[in-house]
């Protein structure tokens, strides 16, 4: 028999979730449809999840103890157990859903959104281990982030703690997915690149492959591979977008001095091509007395299925805390 | 005999200190200069500091038993206990100020910013008291900042966490105090604001006493009077002023999720005058789900030596932890 803790993520799209143990061995993972199963009817839909859950469960030889349950999702609130007010999800308004899926495993359930899970998770099993204070940004269609300073995740006073991703970069700027304008995230994601790929389409006359396709067939690993080609604009986004996130992480670090900074997710795949002109614009802009004090860390997650990872972490954390406070500076 | 903390605020000029019990009573309090006395010799400083706080001492009829010491100064590092190269303090490099100061009294000694005093003043003894995630900002001569979450104080991995006042506002802006270019604090503070009324005077035609003064005569409190009395000049300098920190401060407020943000010092004194367009500003500019949930508050130490109530109150939150843990919401 072994100890797990059962992690879910809840996307939009897919609803994934796997075994992990003490150690961030995954020992089954699956992922089922979110909205095609009764949406809007979240009961429904965590029962569901449930019958899924045992299933793959009933795949695996070793007996799996489930000792705790972690779930990531947009807008869950780590204080009241609730999703609120998610715009990709189908279920309206405030939710319960650590209420209602404790009636399947009454074992400590956590719920928080998914960069704060993946921040969780890499301080329990990736590269955070041992770290006070450190920074998690994940790029994906959105850009999230997840602060940890004195060894606890930073929540805030109503659960919502930590939306870099809705800092405002330029007021009347391009509208971010909640309908604002001038986020930072609809410049610095996958989305975001996308976006301004678009625009240097529009502003530059350099003949490239991306003037042959549409805006919906576009991704951040296209772009990606042609800038390691040299392709102009690719390159040219590569640099738009590291010069936004690197002034934003210089701001990061002058309110946190962390002791590193994690990127994670689709535009974090493309490694060098993003991280080395992120480093140098952040330097530049860096206020002196932090300079070249903090590097920027591939997450340790990449590549695995860092959202089950992560929100199994939450569990872990939550059962038994294991920051090394002798790592104190 | 009374339990008391010896609080002590160095500054360029001048070194405030005080002698302050567990609820916030002050008994005596004074001030000497930080820099007539053997300029750039940090023992003999300390031992002139030692020598006054002793004359104080001895003009109270009560016995002041100190029990703690908190010290509060620029560029004072937490960890380390050390001064780091303060631009505006005559002791240059790394200076062990609480290993040297320990001579003099062997009781627990603590040393940070006097921003990061402030916020800890305002936890022990003011508005914040059993709040666990808040934000206190000073608006002197610089903008200085400290974060609170999960009740603790954000020192950061190098002890220099907080400095909102070096976000990078403009990139290629106004020079700021340390020479960089577009910091906020260049902008939002006592300062800022008069930088910012002799730029309107160049940009408006407007008649205002302000023609007749002097760049170093002009005072935040002669704008804030100005202001009030419906001056053109001082009106605008207030706007955009509030803008400024009002927009940043819904940045702040995505990030950190806080319970309240407290202002204080030199610009905060002009009460409405500053709070209420940079409250209308900030909500302007807000994230959807942090709207009219953040209150600016005024701190409760405006008007008394809070620089001294902070830095006592370091001493306090040494000796005696006074977090309540049951307030988490």
């Amino acid at each position: 028999m072994k100890d797990v803790a059962l992690g879910i993520d809840i996307g939009g799209t897919n609803t994934k979730f796997g075994f992990v143990d003490r150690e961030g061995n995954m020992y089954a993972e699956t992922s089922v449809s979110t909205v095609e199963t009764a949406p809007g009817d979240v009961e429904a839909y965590l029962k569901y999840v449930y019958e899924e859950v045992e299933k793959l469960r009933d795949t695996i030889d070793e007996k799996m103890n489930i000792v705790g349950c972690g779930i990531g999702a947009p807008n869950g609130n780590y204080f009241t157990g609730t999703i609120e007010y998610a715009p990709n999800l189908t279920f309206q308004g405030v939710v319960p859903i650590l209420k209602i899926f404790q009636q399947y495993y009454d074992v400590p359930m956590v719920l928080t959104n998914d960069a704060n899970a993946a921040a969780i998770g890499e301080m329990i099993y990736g590269g955070a281990k041992g770290m006070k204070n450190f920074v998690m940004i994940t790029l994906g269609t959105g850009l999230g982030s997840g602060f940890v300073a004195n060894g606890e995740l930073i929540y805030g006073n109503d659960g919502f703690a930590g939306e870099m991703g809705h800092l405002m970069h330029r007021p009347g700027g391009r509208t971010c997915g909640l309908g604002r304008q001038g986020c930072l995230e609809a410049y610095v994601s996958a989305t975001g690149i996308k976006r301004t790929v678009f625009k240097l389409l529009a502003d530059m006359v350099d003949e490239t492959p991306l003037r042959d396709v549409t805006y919906n067939n576009l991704s951040a690993a296209m772009i990606t591979d042609l800038a390691l080609k040299g392709d102009p604009v690719a390159r040219a986004a590569f640099d738009y977008t590291a010069e936004l996130l690197g002034r934003s992480l210089s701001d990061i670090v002058a309110i946190f001095s962390p002791e590193a900074i994690f990127l994670l997710g689709g535009l974090a795949k493309a490694g060098d091509t993003l991280f080395k002109p992120t480093k140098q614009y952040m330097e530049g802009h860096m206020f002196e007395i932090f300079k070249n004090k903090v590097p920027i860390l591939s997450s340790a997650l990449e590549g695995r299925n860092a959202a089950v990872l992560g929100s199994s972490a939450l569990a872990w954390k939550e059962i038994s805390p294991v920051i090394d406070v002798s790592a104190q500076p």
